[in-house]
């Protein structure tokens, strides 16, 4: 279940003009900003960009970047993207950064139903002129350029059939690989990156009844180079990406510093779409509501805006 | 250019109940089935199934299949589905196939564009209940699995943006790696299998500026496996598919016995879309026409029906 509140109805063109009004002058309204786009829906922000740009023959965005600053501005420009344009944006900025954040490029390939991904492949054509398959492989090499090649070209089948003695089948396939240590790499990746979410899963199950332990933890023991860490994060992401993001936030707050870049990936990216199940899980890994824990960890209109996605008002 | 003389009107009921009285009783009229079928396009021949369908509970494939037989039912099979849905029926074949067509498989990817692979891998989902990639993935093993999984996976940019520099620089990238042998396929499969089709021709052609000789024809000194095939009939496909088609054609009908299967394949699956620009190459290549070399190599229905999407009627 999605966090965000968004009304049903909206008039763009009225919340085009009070944006306009809260950028305009010496210094922006963030209040204003936050109350409007903070509660409006992808297709709801567009026709308000699209709304703006008719009004004021200026791009929206542009104008946002530079009124805001600091994380909050970094939030709100995600934010205002429509989610593949988003996720497009994600993995080419992690792409771009100079130890690659592979694991950005496995969240967007494993979470996303097959028919996203493709959407977001498509808008990568759009922002980037290029493919995004293209800028993994001159950002790789090896085994793991393999890995994340083949996810992010997925387009894997959404049935919810399973064979059972496949499932076996690979689950035995990978219990070899990893008790051989970097014996079979391929046939890893060959899995991973082919197979249906449901036959996946199915296969790790096996994996878990067969052996005792689940596959990730497995791994962990196995190598803590980064093509087990994409391994690891890409099996999670498949098994219950809700867990997966309990993780990513929990890290991102546990430190001394926190993590704004992860901190505003996951809200911003989950809050229309499931960050209500994720606060749930968040609740019961730490007894702490993710609300509580995001408000002791950040300030000011970052802080009120991620509230505000979260569906919390201060 | 397709060589495809379709009506630009037809009423799909009135064929439907033509090939009903064609197909009933004791021996089917194949005349009229290619009278009819042999002159309409993709989207007429959907609407003729689905009437035959409506009016007869019955599937006009299944009735056609069981009516006709050899090389003529095969190339009718092939011909009256949607023409995604015919590469994806091609590919399954190809992946089928005991020591198994890869070319097959090179041609769907590197020929067609961008979004009709998309829709090709889409049709394989419906008709197979996997993805393309996985049945690619279990039938090879190596660099060749990494190649064609790379190729049949791409969602290639689609753009006639060509960088000079680039291309420049992996012209010398497949220079060494060619030079080198084997050293560095993993290059030349990344070259392949992500950058943009404009973008590679530009690639072919600094190639061939600068040593004097096509990269497909140096391969060619290199080495016969399977890779080193597949490599050059990518090349081949991308640089100048009716040409590539020629060859096949040619190569169908030089032996003593005719290969149905190829001969077919291009007729079939390039009348409604290009074939005349492929029997213009064919006569420039062999001073005979196209058409000619087929009526000498093949007989009876089947020989009628390939003269008929070819735009020639006996």
């Amino acid at each position: 279940m999605a966090s965000l509140i968004a009304p049903s109805k909206h008039n763009p063109i009225e919340d085009a003009e009070a944006l306009q009004r809260a950028v305009k002058g010496w210094g922006a309204d963030e209040n204003a900003i936050i109350a409007i786009l903070g509660h409006r829906n992808g297709t709801q922000r567009t026709q308000i960009r699209q709304a703006y740009y008719d009004l004021y023959q200026e791009d929206l965005i542009k104008r946002l970047e530079s009124e805001l600053s600091g994380d909050f501005e970094r939030a709100m420009y995600r934010w205002i993207l429509e989610p593949a344009e988003r996720e497009a944006l994600l993995a080419n900025i992690a792409l771009k950064n100079a130890n690659m954040n592979y694991h950005v490029i496995v969240e967007i390939s494993c979470v996303s139903s097959p028919d996203e991904l493709f959407i977001v492949r498509r808008a990568y054509h759009n922002r980037y002129k290029r493919c995004l398959e293209e800028d993994v492989a001159t950002n790789t090499t090896g085994h793991l350029r393999q890995l994340l090649l083949g996810l992010v070209s997925s387009f894997k089948y959404g049935g919810s059939e399973v064979n059972a003695r496949l499932a076996q089948h690979e689950a035995d396939i990978l219990h070899e690989a990893i008790k051989n240590k970097n014996h079979n790499h391929e046939e890893v990746i060959r899995i991973l990156t082919t197979r249906s979410k449901t036959q996946l899963v199915a296969t790790f199950n096996r994996y878990r009844d067969d052996h005792g332990i689940a596959i990730t933890k497995k791994l962990l023991d196995e190598g803590s180079d980064d093509f087990h860490k994409a391994v690891r994060i890409a099996i999670s992401c498949i098994n219950d990406h809700s867990k997966y993001y309990e993780k990513v936030l929990r890290n991102a707050m546990e430190s001394d510093g926190t993590d704004e870049d992860a901190l505003t990936r996951v809200i911003v990216t989950r809050a229309e779409k499931d960050l209500e199940d994720i606060k749930k899980v968040y609740y019961k890994r730490n007894s702490v509501h993710l609300e509580h824990a995001v408000a002791k960890k950040t300030s000011a209109d970052y802080k009120k805006f991620l509230l505000t996605l979260m569906g919390k008002e201060e």
